[in-house]
């Protein structure tokens, strides 16, 4: 065996050379008629259906790997319309409308016994150097170093050990069952459970890992469903790589909780204190 | 003439026996083929097309007007493509997916000489009673009656004229010139110089009254344009008429602004202190 083919065989055991679990589930194929395929993964399946972060990122996947694609994604907004079945999935993407630096897209998915289930629309731009500046304050918190990984008490959904979760504050005290509303402020350090360098899907899927503001405050889990979740880029694909970053500093909080519908705001910092994208959801929930 | 027309006469002089501008400006109808016209209004026009709030909530309306409509809005997402011409323009009004209790549109806004101008998405439901809570706290300010009403020192686009704005804080500094970035921060009670009550469609274009956080930042207006805004609605129907409120205590922010794009998030409060809506916005500069 020569010293290259060892070489080879090393090289093939480092887990950067071999697909990352988050590329492999939310992978997209384009059919001859410009619709796409994909399918759901076990691996970041929730509780009927797949992990909404999933289906973001697997949406955003299509207009990304689009050969009309012009720029990096400025805002996202996925609505969830129905729980996606197990197995495949079709999708249609469109270039709606594209400007001189700005491609709006909207992307449709559906399955046949489903009928939709899943509507987004995007913006991407090709983003040049301005005046920049960030009024927004990165929260105090440890070092992820010094943060200890959470450890769940029951065994969570599947999506859930796809992603490494360091609580600052906030943690999901499903147990306590709090008479009064708890604080719906969560601070976490989190990332793949296999580091994978942060990009716009990751931070789209990361823009739905904070758990249900709910449960928090509820101190137990109660049916609960995103509706519509939308997810603002402040940093380009070249941002990101130089930021090199694999996990982030996620800020979530809840404003409103009314006739079972509650809001989600959050934030997801890199560790460098740089902003990279703010989120908002609203969705469901039976209590 | 009989007492019987006198009170007629009398009644048709009351502001409110007659139609608001607001509603005659984003009044829509309906083509035999189950699409909408409407028409831009110079009432409400901005720097190169109509102010986006109107642009949002004539979106809204041809949903809430539709036969198939079903509850009140909880979301909606409203991307600006391209300038909406002066003149009549076509709204394509899809109903994409309806569950039990939720429904899901989307609407798409187009010119022939223009193209698509706008899409946007929204998510309307039945609310009904549940346990609530409200974690987000009001702002201290002074009541809307104790806070004076806002002149500007240059004639502002026709829009602005169409709104009454009381800053208690960062109040539209343009011509401040400042060297350092001033904050982003503002608190305005706003509602429509002539009073109306609050509804859903003035919600969704009082999301787009905060002036641009980069004006306020740097103190002087550069070349802006919204790409993307969202209204999450915490309040339906029925409260707002509880409510019974023609102005909100708008709370604006900015939290990043880099490579000629900047987000804005906002709450819009009745004064009686409950939180009627969420908004948050992407929006492009030059700087």
């Amino acid at each position: 065996m020569s010293i290259e083919s060892v070489d080879q065989q090393i090289a093939s055991r480092e887990p950067s050379s071999t697909p990352h679990p988050f590329d492999l589930a939310t992978a997209v194929t384009r059919n001859a008629d410009g619709t796409w395929r994909a399918s759901t993964s076990e691996q970041y399946w929730a509780f009927v259906g797949p992990f909404g972060g999933f289906t973001a990122a697997t949406m955003l996947r299509t207009i990304l790997e689009h050969p009309d694609r012009a720029g990096d994604p400025l805002s996202l907004t996925t609505n969830l319309c129905a729980p996606v079945a197990r197995g495949p999935f079709q999708l249609g993407t469109r270039l709606v409308r594209a400007t001189r630096s700005t491609q709006h897209w909207s992307v449709e998915l559906s399955q046949p016994d489903v009928g939709v289930a899943a509507i987004a629309t995007a913006v991407l731009a090709v983003r040049r150097e301005s005046w920049g500046h960030q009024p927004a304050m990165f929260p105090k918190v440890p070092a992820f170093e010094a943060t200890p990984v959470y450890r769940f008490n029951e065994p969570p959904p599947s999506w859930v050990s796809q992603y490494e979760f360091r609580f600052v504050s906030g943690a999901p005290g499903f147990d306590t069952k709090a008479i009064t509303p708890q604080s719906a402020a969560t601070l976490v350090w989190m990332g793949d459970h296999r580091p994978r360098r942060l990009d716009a899907l990751s931070l789209a899927a990361l823009s739905d890992t904070f758990f249900g503001r709910i449960f928090q405050m509820l101190g137990r889990v109660v049916p609960f469903g995103t509706v519509s979740m939308a997810t603002y880029f402040h940093a380009d694909s070249a941002d990101l790589v130089e930021e090199n970053a694999t996990a982030v500093l996620g800020a979530a909080d809840g404003r409103s909780f009314s006739k079972n519908y509650g809001d989600q705001v959050g934030e997801l910092w890199s560790p460098s204190g740089r902003l990279l994208a703010t989120t908002t959801q609203l969705a469901y929930y039976k209590a």
